[in-house]
């Protein structure tokens, strides 16, 4: 006996939201523990990323269960899918918060380099693209998704210019060479946090547009610079 | 009228070869540019990854098409989804490739740093593994996935050592910074190629197995070493 397919794609929706939550919730944490020089919260990041992996075995199961039992088509069938590719993205934005602790671990041995101003503001703008990529996905709000798509303008130019300050700091100090190289790697996670959720927000536009905005977005970045 | 699932299935797996084939020229032809100090390939990878790009539009368009008339079950399904999955990891190769060529770039306005060595080692490994990828998904060899996945340990390796060896350059000399950072980014894109690799070789071994390696293989990862 099936439960009614509107029930199964709620329950999926909500596995897909304790998954985002994670996510963001371990970015966040990974961030303030670089900002706070404080590590106690990395042990319970590990723990939840194993959380958002369960979810995401839990989340292709259940997509496949419900393709194969229930054959959904046009609208639903597209849904179930998105629902697979976004968990697929959430599960490296949880790899990549782990990542940054990783990096954290590292930095926090040697004192501060400088004080930290770009890389919370960053942080914060990709941990809000990744929000709002998810609120589009549930509101099916293509607007919503197309701001996240503008605001990864901003995480990359924040990407540059974190790049270009260190890049001072280490030519005028070989011994800032070591941190100045783990906060630049952060950013570069930072940087791709945004980009996953720029996958998510193309996805809602798909869905909503039936536009295939995928790759032109990143064509058009690809004009407007080249990768520094 | 529907032309018979099985010549369908074929036409996929026939695009999802060809994209194979041409994320792996990329890869190769962005090192091969590093290592002759050549840019004139770079115009042809760039065509190439809106191939690329083209092809995973199509071969996602042509699997919910399948799924949505054919109401396929269990291994046919599975079948693809991995197709679906796959044709996105090799959509992040080829948009790495192009990293490799926009780093190249400024390498190449700059006399070498150093004889490169290890990069083009890492770079063939990396191949490999896509390539055995591959050939272990168009052959549900699980046992060549498995040594996809042992492969990827050396290709972390090699970007250690090679990390390593470019700080002492950029300790060194102030002047070598900005091209040693440059020679990191290309090998942290080899690394994810790689991981791209270990991603379809994990599909490979779960379709084959029914066993979900997925995320055994990274959580052992973790526990061996921390990021560098």
């Amino acid at each position: 006996m099936h439960r009614h397919f509107d029930d199964e794609i709620k329950e999926v929706k909500t596995q897909l939201a304790r998954m985002g939550e994670a996510a963001e919730w371990m970015i966040e944490g990974a961030i303030r523990s670089l900002v706070d020089r404080d590590t106690s919260n990395h042990e319970e990041i590990f723990k939840r990323e194993e959380e958002v992996n369960t979810l995401q075995i839990e989340i292709d199961d259940h997509t496949v269960t419900l393709l194969a039992l229930q054959h959904p088509v046009a609208t639903d069938l597209r849904f179930l899918i998105m629902v697979s590719k976004i968990a697929g993205e959430l599960e490296r934005i949880a790899d990549l918060a782990v990542n940054i602790c990783q990096n954290t671990g590292f930095l926090l041995k040697e004192p501060p380099l400088k004080p930290l101003v770009d890389i919370p503001i960053m942080a914060e703008k990709a941990r809000k693209m990744l929000r709002e990529g998810l609120d589009a996905f549930v509101r099916a709000d293509a607007d919503l998704a197309q701001e996240v798509l503008d605001a990864d303008d901003e995480v990359d130019a924040l990407k540059d210019q974190i790049f270009r300050e260190l890049l001072t700091y280490m030519m005028a100090d070989p011994k800032a060479i070591q941190r100045a190289l783990a906060l630049i790697l952060i950013s570069r996670n930072l940087e791709r946090v945004g980009d996953h959720a720029t996958n998510i927000a193309e996805e809602v536009i798909y869905l909503a547009k039936g536009r295939d905005v995928r790759h032109h977005h990143e064509e058009l970045k690809r004009k407007e610079g080249n990768e520094k």
